[in-house]
């Protein structure tokens, strides 16, 4: 492998207003898509891009955090960088002073993931293979060595984590056939809080269109009867066979929690994803108790692996929707997953990154983890912006070939050519 | 009361360096104590001064979200302002684009501790007043809106709420009594990590000199041994009538906290405080159980008041350690101490403001919530910087008399006069 090494770190607020109610949940009312970039220039001529999600102010915070941590990569070859990823980003993650702003939450934490994403392109360029077929020529060493796995001894311990990479490993070719197939998406973009009913019904009418079976409709509202009758009518029209599942946005209070799942029963979601507050480890464990068979989504807002273990342990969450723009990048959602794998719990991401680096991922956790190819987020909004957008055809996510992470942004486009023209 | 209107908001990046070793501990090296200041200035010549604690490198990132989360409070007049001040709050903290960088944690959670803190200093002022006066004075229902008491509806409703401040007000007299007196510190500037031995015994015996019954000493060193002589130590030096408490800073893993609460049995710690990593509050429910009757203090890195909430729930903590200037300030830690006191769990405040604050509120909590009148973390080394620092004398905190929360730093005392005149 030529040397590849990081010469300089940049960083790039973008960001992308979304039509009228796209976006809108039952908090978050002004929605803008913006990504924290980082880039990684390097010597070789390639750039790593890695990107975090925020929604607008604040965006700018995390640029900042990036610049103020990335300093530890400077002057850094990749493969010699990769080789012990997850001891450097436990040292990121725990600097002597940033580390107050979090711990391991909150701007500080985003930007060690906008870091590390923009680290993991870097390596699957520079070895000219897009990232699940980098993970998966990995050995289990490799990729155990990329991890950081404390505080999560009575969960997790190095040997697990070994033996649910190789026990994958014997196990492997039965599930490769997924690279031929691609796997199911979920639409999100047809169900948001601010679009009234019949624009909800003629989106999920084109979507069954175009192939999609599982649709999200976004709930919280003061009015728990209009969340009742839009879901009420989602269901009659997708059908029976179709899946539907309901996300509050961490909009009730645990006794409305209660009640409004009662209230949805007869439509059958799929899951209740973020019922109530995401710090509410044993919140979630009281309704996950009450409200049984149904089942509940969470992770969009679950920091860290330490707070994700603590839901798995208590029992207080059905679907892991970790996000790599959300934990410390691809290493922390490798290790929330192999945390999932043990406890047999399935992995389903909020993509905050619009699926471009979670569609790599996806692919790892079901050939080289063996998680079930569950299904994937489609959120097609500010698709048009990437380099390369996620390939979506009759509801199913395509493979990825190009090398790296799927995350160049196209306005950043020609800074990269002229880095690798330089 | 004349108006007292908020016309402008500032914001000031305080840093001060230590002494070589203070402020060290196990995860913490390069200790520079910052405070990042909000200012409310106003069309009455008063001046409300808010700060929260970062370590350095940071602390521009809060006063820049500070700045962005601040904007609400232009143009509001402080007593309208705080007689719905919960509703504020939660509205500051759910802002529909900031809320991401948390909710309710990192940089925006301590922007909303140095804004809340600096209304609270705003209001006392105006009614020139010390805090604890003004929180005394206080009906039961308008303290209760104060607080946004939201997603603990499992542990303290506002029923709850107001039945603790009713009953402590009919007992109130019997606790007056330490208005006189004070109330004990302890003094956690004796035993930081990096001071060596014959230096910690030195300070040790001017502390005990001076009046002090309790010290504190950081672990948590990679070599257990250490911290074990150290503490036996230190536990012979202040002979067994002190209370001698070790803090890990979060730097043990589970199986490594139980083996180190074994190790350090014999030198009978009043408690053990941060053992491990401050999101684990399952882990922190194990070693209680392993290591009883040994008990736990935490809360320095707690961000808010619903994962307090699940720490109290699950008997993973004895001690209260909530810090106005980690949580939403003075508003949440009242919110925090509440739930403390429904659950018959003391309140001994991590002290990010150094007591200046703190001082206020454990006499609140004492009086007006019936609270016992628990000590208060002493930490000396930057009280020169406070226009009125703490009084701490014979080991015992004395009654701040002057309007306001003892919170403003003597370099922007010009720049406070300077308003003051114009």
């Amino acid at each position: 492998m030529p040397e590849c090494r990081i010469r300089s770190l940049r960083t790039h607020d973008a960001r992308f207003a979304l039509a009228d109610g796209a976006g809108s949940d039952a908090v978050h009312s002004e929605s803008e898509y913006c990504f924290a970039v980082t880039m990684l220039e390097t010597e070789c001529g390639l750039t790593g891009t890695g990107l975090v999600l925020t929604l607008g102010e604040g965006n700018r915070l995390t640029c900042e955090a990036i610049e103020l941590l990335g300093q530890a990569l400077a002057g850094r070859e990749i493969e010699e960088l990769m080789s012990g990823f997850g001891a450097i980003s436990r040292s990121i993650a725990d600097h002597p002073q940033l580390r107050w702003l979090g711990p391991h939450k909150g701007v500080v934490h985003l930007a060690l993931a906008s870091l590390t994403n923009a680290c993991f392109d870097l390596w699957a360029k520079s070895r000219g293979v897009p990232l699940w077929r980098l993970l998966l020529d990995l050995r289990p060493e490799e990729v155990v060595s990329l991890l950081d796995l404390s505080y999560l001894e009575d969960l997790l311990t190095r040997q697990d984590a070994l033996r649910i990479l190789r026990d994958a490993e014997a196990s492997r070719s039965e599930r490769e056939a997924v690279l031929k197939t691609g796997y199911r998406g979920y639409d999100t973009s047809v169900g948001w809080f601010r679009y009234d009913d019949n624009h909800v019904a003629e989106l999920a009418r084109k979507a069954l269109d175009r192939g999609f079976k599982a649709f999200k409709l976004k709930v919280g509202s003061k009015d728990g009867e209009r969340d009742v009758r839009r879901a009420a009518m989602l269901r009659s029209l997708v059908g029976n066979d179709a899946l539907l599942m309901v996300d509050v946005n961490q909009q009730w209070t645990l006794p409305q929690a209660k009640e409004m799942c009662r209230a949805l029963r007869d439509v059958n979601p799929y899951w209740v994803e973020e019922p109530t507050h995401p710090d509410d480890v044993l919140g979630h464990r009281a309704l996950a108790l009450e409200i049984a068979p149904m089942r509940i989504a969470a992770g969009e807002h679950i920091s860290n692996r330490v707070l994700f273990k603590n839901f798995m342990m208590a029992g207080a969450l059905h679907f892991v929707q970790v996000d790599c723009t959300r934990v410390a990048g691809v290493s922390e959602f490798l290790t929330v997953s192999l945390m999932a794998r043990k406890m047999g719990l399935p992995v389903a991401p909020h993509v905050g990154d619009m699926g471009q680096l979670h569609q790599h991922l996806v692919l790892f956790n079901h050939i080289g983890m063996g998680h079930e190819a569950h299904f994937l987020e489609y959120i097609p909004h500010v698709r048009q912006h990437f380099l390369h957008p996620a390939d979506v055809s009759g509801g199913v996510y395509r493979i990825p070939q190009e090398p790296g992470c799927s995350c160049e942004l196209l306005e950043l486009a020609p800074a990269l050519m002229a880095h690798h023209r330089s």
